[in-house]
């Protein structure tokens, strides 16, 4: 535990259903170790129901509904994959409204497998190189953006990774770019 | 059972993992009960592993793997959806490849809820007009297409719905087109 993030909150965003748990629970721990706060947030309040794969995982404790957030009160986003996550949270307006936020606001959001579908339905895709979860290639690059297969895709304010075994640079490089704010 | 479609031939493809129970044997019932011999393929050999929305559900037969599988030898092609179905088939180039030949050879493809992901992988989305489970719009979009939010939407030999609830009709599109070929 460090305190190098002390004072900085930060969001991490996942449907209820669906998350990919080592997606959630590892940027939560490697931040929470750097001494950030770290908020759990979802379209319901409850829990969000993790996945290993395509089976169900541990359940988590969803500390703030999207709808009662404020992108102001966060230093950074982080959004998990998980298929099924990112395909039920772009259709919640809201919460895709949030995520847009963080870019109208010029601050840091990781995004990790498939969660950059999120990020296509937020229009924020346009012009920006990125890595993801191989099968979103071809919707990334329709939405105008451009594809790199690499473990860990730095574009400005944006952190993207491909999977669970990227894990590991993609913590290290979210708490690097929250320590920079 | 009817013999309407007797001596018809239909694929259905799905991936190894992840197809919506329902969106798989309710094509392979209604085809079957109007006389068409009807086989399941995918990327693997041995069983289909469906699922009830995210829990585990029946495992099924694979009939054929898809490079065994020639478009010729089939009247129509069905794809189902489940979420992490389409999002596997559509990083095989295999199945992809096959999918594409269908449209190429004009034959009937009906396709339900996230199966259109693999449609846009095949290239074969830009210029038409179809629906699908609302999730896909902006990829769908993206890749040239026009998305409308109908029961079932059928143009030219493009048969496509949205959700399991409306199966019934989508079901009775696909036998009338295979009917009428």
């Amino acid at each position: 535990m460090s305190s190098r993030l002390k004072g900085k909150r930060i969001a991490i965003l996942a449907d209820n259903e669906g998350v990919e748990e080592i997606e959630l629970k590892g940027p939560l721990q490697a931040l929470k170790d750097a001494g950030a706060s770290v908020e759990v947030l979802a379209p319901e309040e409850g829990e969000v129901q993790a996945f290993n794969h395509l089976d169900k995982g541990s359940r988590f404790t969803v500390d703030r509904k999207v709808t009662d957030a404020s992108v102001d009160d966060y230093a950074a986003l982080v959004l998990p994959g998980g298929v099924a996550n990112p395909d039920n949270l772009r259709t919640d307006p809201e919460a895709v409204g949030f995520v847009r936020e963080f870019f109208d606001n010029g601050k840091t959001v990781g995004a990790i497998c498939h969660a950059p579908w999120t990020l296509i339905e937020a229009g924020v895709i346009d012009g920006r190189t990125l890595t993801s979860w191989p099968s979103l290639r071809t919707d990334i690059e329709n939405a105008g953006g451009t594809w790199v297969d690499q473990e860990v895709h730095i574009e400005n304010d944006l952190i993207t990774s491909r999977k669970p075994d990227d894990l590991e640079i993609f913590c290290h490089e979210v708490v690097e770019a929250v320590a920079a704010d």
